[in-house]
């Protein structure tokens, strides 16, 4: 059966380095009915889950969380690299593939009572996500999924969030191909 | 008269140095009234103009830009930071403050029979809008707007885009306040 969201992303050889398969959501973006493919799926699957703040991570995370905020009619929340965030913020440093990164809250963004899901295009390490997770927690919200376009299994993402009590849910996966 | 959109937007003194009053359009997002009447008055503006792409420049024009693109179904296309995009690109480099950066684009993201609205969150001195319209002219298309939230009418933006031949449409804006 074709997919449309699968089949409109496209694989990059040997992208960023040797022997990475690179999945380009971009090509997503660039195909209407795709694009809006993804965005209406991802509400179907929470419209009654009383989700109530959506968070993305910079920068890809935006391009799919800010239409399904707008979509859902909740708050979008941003997740954003050190010094981007004007407001008071919280920081959550994480592990890269050579060094680390950092990853900023605003600290008025969620309380106690909010239900929140995170979305990103790609589920590969879960490195971004786990941050943005232990961000979310720090501010006593609840992190109710993690949703993304693209799955890598092989990465090992879900099994990460798993060990973090964080469910993941996803449109379409790629394994070695 | 009170204005849901201006009202939103936090102002965040002396941020990101001494004498600058910054202009904090993450409070937007977090106010889903606010940006679901920032997303429908944008549509409602270019509902019969025809456009065929928007492109939103990385990383606050994501936010905007993906669900206009969402709404009007049309293609989002995003400008991003050197090393970000995997495909072929064409470049542009503009003017900072301090130094200068670079903004790239997909090559084959844009033709000569596309109509584009670009979309920002803000339009002060129009350096990124000014790099934007280049790349997109680059590719042959025809920019036939630019889109902004906020306008800072002080910093000559507007101006600097009327020199493009290219009009910008805004929903607030700030003076000297």
């Amino acid at each position: 059966m074709s997919d449309i969201i699968k089949d409109s992303i496209k694989t990059i050889p040997d992208y960023p380095k040797p022997g990475i398969q690179f999945r380009d959501v971009t090509s997503l973006m660039q195909n209407p009915v795709a694009f809006s493919a993804t965005i209406d799926r991802f509400a179907a699957q929470y419209q009654n889950s009383g989700i109530t703040a959506i968070v993305g991570t910079e920068a890809r995370g935006f391009i799919f969380g800010a239409p399904l905020a707008y979509k859902m009619n909740v708050p979008f929340i941003p997740v954003r690299k050190p010094g981007k965030l004007p407001r008071d913020v919280i920081s959550q440093a994480y592990v890269l593939e050579y060094g680390e990164d950092i990853l900023e809250l605003h600290t008025d963004a969620l309380s106690a009572d909010d239900k929140v899901l995170m979305v990103d295009d790609l589920l590969a390490t879960g490195g971004t996500i786990e941050a943005t997770t232990k961000l979310i927690r720090k501010l006593g919200a609840h992190v109710e999924d993690a949703c993304f376009v693209v799955n890598l299994p092989e990465l090992g993402g879900e099994k990460r969030l798993t060990n973090l009590s964080v469910n993941s849910f996803y449109l379409t996966e790629f394994e070695g191909e």
